[in-house]
């Protein structure tokens, strides 16, 4: 598992995210409340918008919470849509290509959750990447090869229906060749004009989605878990939902990728 | 705090010690249990000795759990004779200069605990190491200026009593200039013939000191806490002692900086 | 382009070919004279066998010249057969997998040359990865695919048919899929007992391969460069050629994957 | 030796500068022309200012033309006023601490050249460094030590001044202790307004120092080497030379640690 923090609004310096709050993202990679591992140090990540469609992209293997890089950076860029994430790796090695969020043209991908068994059938899961986004295969991740599938399923035209069409074939991948869970996925992603997220799992156990708008930063965070422990307005995405938040507007909807896969 | 494990005997292959015990120094690295921070992943490291009269050192900043040289070292390398250690930083950066064990020449060592308040004190500190030792200080660690310190006091011709001479000496800095607690101090160190071994605080809270022969691996485990948690039979060492441990012997004797230091 | 250089004989310190002779591998690594990159800065590993059937292994990211533990490990390890590499990209990230050596069970592997435009077609060179050997799969080079071929093809029964008859189909795909220079190939690999070494190219520009037989170490040093800029003892194997060396004994003979790839 | 390159004018992306032109500080990492030592790739470094007193800092040990984050940041940000390193150790490690430039609250520093002999006195550099600056040594570098001494003579309110006491200081403990060339010497430094530069030995070889206006990008270089090997309108900055940039303004005026001495 893993844990990771979104925000799209006013800009803001993105240690006001991943830093400074009392249940921050740095805090999580350490004590961790809601998942099964408290601790989530192999590697972390962001991916900050600005003034280019590409995403400023930044991520190394230390924990967060002892990145001398990562704090600077934090404190002193700015960004009205950014996507950051502390890795607790499920077997593969802690490199950066093995970090999310995952970075392709305007696209960021980051993920948390499980697909059952992955190792035993990444060889047919990484077939299934297209030619054309093929040399984005950088790491041995899961994540990355749901992200690159995404994209050759549509994820410009259709965000919605490009991941599900994604996760249902990893989802047939898994029942066919891996281990339960099949899949368990929370994700965010961006083209730097929206901030998508979504919550899924094949059983009964999801990993966690809060969002919460703050007057204060004029923006709103969405996130794994709460930044304060204390704030009991934030909202819970409940399971097989995909959320598309666009300036203070939040629109949600059913993520049902086996209708995807029925369709298919 | 950190944690540490040593041993001396008959030669093993170091994951005997380091990462295959139910409760092995990787384990510990994420899951410690006797100490006030369960994780200790701000870096590690080992000496071990061999052939020559100087150890071999590998160090890194990853965490311990996820270091794949480190896998491949421990299953590879045999000694009779070495020290490991896995860090959680108490404030200085995640470097491989700040990993202990440190090393110069002959002789390896390694440290857990807290000086109060050390940065405050540092320059003061660093100007007591002897000219001689001067090029060996190559971190920023409060532990690798205690080492210095005690090869200036002697460690080759005496040292419980150099060790405890630099021991006094910090206290007297801490104690001028520093803040409570003063000196709590757990160490190991070894020239590659002995292993040494020390337990002291200058309050009620030294930090953990533990040992134990096992007749399967023909040595004796020196350690933080206990490789297994269902063995009964480590034997506990009393706060204020030195230890000796060669071949199958241990010798225990008090230690006392301040007597050293009185007798300054 | 890459050094690289090899070691059977006599147990030797690795310093003694890695790091102490005047044009050593880690000199190589800033200033290499035989090939058109001087600098192979892109990380650097090494393997060695002891007294387990697998070889140790230690690969790392940083130059070879200022790699601390690099020169620690070298001056205190001992080895019989010894693999070590100093890599200069073409193309795919430094990160410790895209390291060589590889290894996989007793096997280790090391390579420098080029496989024409393999980023165009590494999707399909890694399809012809076998499903046993695809966990092994960790990092993005070329170097890694065409060992895990190797390895399917029957490393353990028949070395130099299986490198021939992997090389043949990587050369295929490059021919159908690649750019000039379809396959330049120079490459060690050993089960711990033998040492191979073969140098290949498609064109008319194999990469430079050397052995010579030292008294003084009672062993012999397998290179890109020679180890003495001043020793003219040096013997140079011609390209299309497969090297056994096994003690002190040298046995060569060609390499010709057409020939595997025709009968295939 | 190291190379380095600061700028000062309009915002531009850091990669205008640090990348993309045809003889880049990245290009100059592994091909400089106008030193010693063609590779500068024990690390590197950048601070750049925005909107925030303090400058942001990101600094790794890898080559700079191997590091992804590097390529990323530069591509993503934009500053008006910026400094960047790459370096090639005189013997201290490989180590984000030991990487320039080095900040302290506004300031940034960041320098090439030798203190010959400096291992031989580090001790007694460091104890020149005042207790109110002595928490920000981190490294080991005689650099850290210069930029530290010049601080507390008084950076803030007569940068020339300060930074020509601190030199004479190191320059005089050079001549009891060390070994010659004294002091070889250029370094660049900002508060976030103007940029300063500085060349100086105390022999006949001043590392070079170069700059340039230019027009398409609204503001002017300063550099170890120029960014255009065609270029031929650089200016060269004479040795015992002290610069301010502000704006589109150069002053220039002797740059005399020896008459500071004497004053002394």
């Amino acid at each position: 598992m893993c844990r990771w923090a979104a925000y799209i609004g006013s800009p803001i310096f993105l240690e006001d995210v991943i830093s400074l709050p009392g249940h921050s993202l740095v805090r999580q990679s350490h004590g961790a409340t809601r998942c099964h591992t408290p601790v989530n140090a192999d590697g972390f990540g962001m991916a900050w918008y600005g003034e280019r469609a590409e995403p400023g992209l930044y991520r190394d293997i230390m924990p967060a919470w002892s990145d001398c890089n990562l704090k600077s950076l934090t404190a002193t860029l700015k960004s009205h849509l950014f996507l950051a994430h502390v890795r607790a790796s499920t077997g593969t090695a802690t490199s950066r290509n093995n970090c999310h969020p995952f970075a392709v043209g305007k696209w960021s991908f980051m993920h948390n959750g499980q697909f059952g068994g992955y190792d035993g059938y990444r060889r047919h899961a990484e077939a299934l990447i297209a030619d054309e986004y093929y040399p984005h295969r950088r790491g041995a991740t899961d994540s990355e090869v749901l992200f690159l599938m995404a994209l050759a399923e549509g994820l410009d035209q259709d965000p919605a229906g490009a991941m599900a069409r994604a996760t249902a074939k990893f989802e047939i991948l898994a029942r066919q060749r891996g281990i339960a869970p099949y899949v368990r996925l929370t994700a965010a992603f961006s083209d730097g004009h929206r901030l998508y997220a979504l919550r899924y799992a094949s059983d009964e156990q999801a990993p966690t989605l809060y969002h919460r708008w703050s007057d204060r930063r004029g923006g709103r965070a969405v996130v794994s878990e709460p930044l304060e422990q204390d704030e009991t307005d934030w909202l819970e995405v409940p399971p097989q939902s995909f959320c598309i938040f666009e300036g203070d507007r939040v629109s949600q909807q059913p993520f049902l990728p086996d209708a995807a896969r029925a369709a298919a």
